[in-house]
């Protein structure tokens, strides 16, 4: 499409030469200067036309101090090595992504793809926010109880708005799910079913997530009178939810109907009652969380509360725009209402 | 730890202030130029700590015209409205993230994300990553036997690496698996254990991919005198792997060996082998291929053909840094081998 070589993309002075006006003209008419001649602009944009010369993002922002970079930062406690891609190859992960890339695209940004796992790293990352010209953060925590980046980000000053509830009160923006309104849809439809002898795999205590959905879980079932529900806590993994399944048989071997606090933990439940022989749903009824593609891999197919999480990412990236156009915004939060999918597991 | 306030960063003129010499002076101890008087050096450098400025890549990119930045490019033919996070939810993309990361994270690069999905968005990406001051691109194209950018980019002059190698010939560097001797490590297995009657459920026809495995895998089963492989074509999904099996199990009832070109396809495969009453691995021995997350939660856990993704993506991040440090080298391909992880089904 263009005629230079493709090692030398065209400049402001291939343009100015083209136009046969001075490089600080064309400087004018790039960063949108109000006292530029129209003929002078008409020639000038005629140039970039012909030259195939794109307007630099850096060069822009030395003028205009506005950058509009965004980065998506995934912040773990301590790195593991992960043969199966640690959180990148987490589908969740990915939903997140999608989201967020359905958001910031029509506007012509693109992601930059940090991942921090030390807590020297977090203490670089507003220092290389800034030399990489971003000014904006997405924020997915792995370790919400005991992450300082929300905090650091708010100091700072740069708008921030994170993938659920921070674990320690700051004021930055997030989204959520109402995780105990998506527990009590479970329990009414157990309830509903019959279920007598209810058990909840739990996920993580240390998270929001999961002593949510393990309190909003047992307040609803303690108002339809059950006052006891036995509990076991996994760790939202698969083989977390196959530990805390041999648990529950053990110590309730009659249960009729379990939550369980992801679709994860609720594939490898379902892998350790049909190892022992219970009849999903006909003996045991289960019901996950998330919606995520596991529940369509799951024999039955698994009842779950679905996370709206491409939605979810979306409106997190609309809430760091909004508040890079205007840094005086008040932290804000979007909670979003969750949703029963039944299936054949319950 | 700086002591301006967070809303402005320190800048140029603040270290210039604080040094007490000029503008310029700062910019070319920033820049490395060598004609610094090592005392005024020392001056500035010690301003720059106690400003806590940060040198900023687009300044000096202007200055030096390199700027090192890197996009992780997905590349899709058309866009679909995905549930379940579409290619970012696919661990498989999270497993090339997670070797792209950690190879550019120690050179403190990070890959800007991007996603294209249409002829329009390929046009327009060459222009996009000037503009985004992005000099190497890390491609991953989900459909390469049309898929025009590779092409584009190395007619464009810009160092690119591929994930797996291009469907039409360009001069471009790639990683890839020797997917070949993969097949043939799996048709080695199943002769090995006796299987007599032996059938194959392909990858998507128009992948280079699915016609390696599936020549691979015919090749050798010749070798071993079997001259009739029977064939199913799956699309390297889950549901694409299910109806592939039920069309086998019609066309060979009495099949005792099975390789599936990829874990996803063969997770299908096995919930209808189950749900047919045949046992794996005694009645049917069954092999997989990429050791995916999913094989683990295969029941049983799956046999299957390695392929390691996450040092693939290391070494294409390795390949698009040493091409943009050196734009004369040529392209270069750097083969993986497979490995066969022996577990439950075959």
């Amino acid at each position: 499409m263009t005629t230079h070589p493709p090692s030398a993309p065209p400049t402001l002075e291939d343009v100015a030469r083209v136009a046969g006006v001075s490089r600080a003209t064309v400087s004018r008419v790039v960063n949108s200067v109000r006292n530029v001649d129209p003929k002078l602009r008409e020639t000038v944009e005629r140039a970039i036309a012909a030259t195939g010369y794109v307007p630099n993002r850096a060069a822009r922002s030395l003028v205009t101090r506005r950058t509009g970079g965004v980065a998506l930062v995934v912040s773990e406690p301590e790195r593991h090595i992960e043969a199966f891609g640690g959180v990148f190859g987490d589908p969740f992960f990915g939903r997140v992504v999608e989201g967020v890339i359905a958001h910031l695209r029509p506007q012509g940004l693109h992601p930059l793809l940090m991942l921090v796992d030390s807590d020297e790293e977090r203490e670089k990352l507003v220092p290389k926010l800034r030399q990489e010209q971003v000014s904006g953060v997405l924020l997915i925590s792995l370790h919400p109880a005991a992450d300082p980046l929300p905090r650091m980000l708010t100091d700072a000053g740069v708008p921030t708005a994170l993938f659920a509830r921070p674990g320690r009160p700051a004021p930055v923006s997030y989204v959520d799910v109402a995780h105990q309104d998506g527990a009590r849809l479970a329990a009414d439809r157990l309830v509903a079913r019959g279920c007598h002898r209810v058990a909840t795999i739990a996920g993580a205590a240390g998270t929001p997530a999961g002593q949510d959905r393990l309190a909003g879980f047992r307040d609803a079932m303690a108002r339809h009178g059950h006052a006891y529900v036995a509990v076991a806590e996994g760790d939202f993994t698969e083989h977390g939810g196959e530990r805390a399944m041999e648990r529950l048989l053990a110590e309730e071997p009659a249960l009729d109907g379990l939550f369980v606090a992801n679709d994860l933990m609720a594939y490898g439940a379902l892998t350790v009652l049909r190892e022992a022989g219970r009849r999903v749903p006909d003996d045991v009824a289960v019901i996950g969380f998330d919606d995520s593609r596991v529940a369509l891999s799951c024999r039955p197919r698994l009842t779950t509360v679905r996370q709206p999480v491409e939605e979810m990412g979306a409106a997190m990236a609309r809430m760091v725009l909004e508040r890079m156009a205007d840094p005086q915004r008040r932290a804000e939060s979007v909670i979003f209402d969750p949703e029963l999918v039944i299936r054949d597991s319950a």
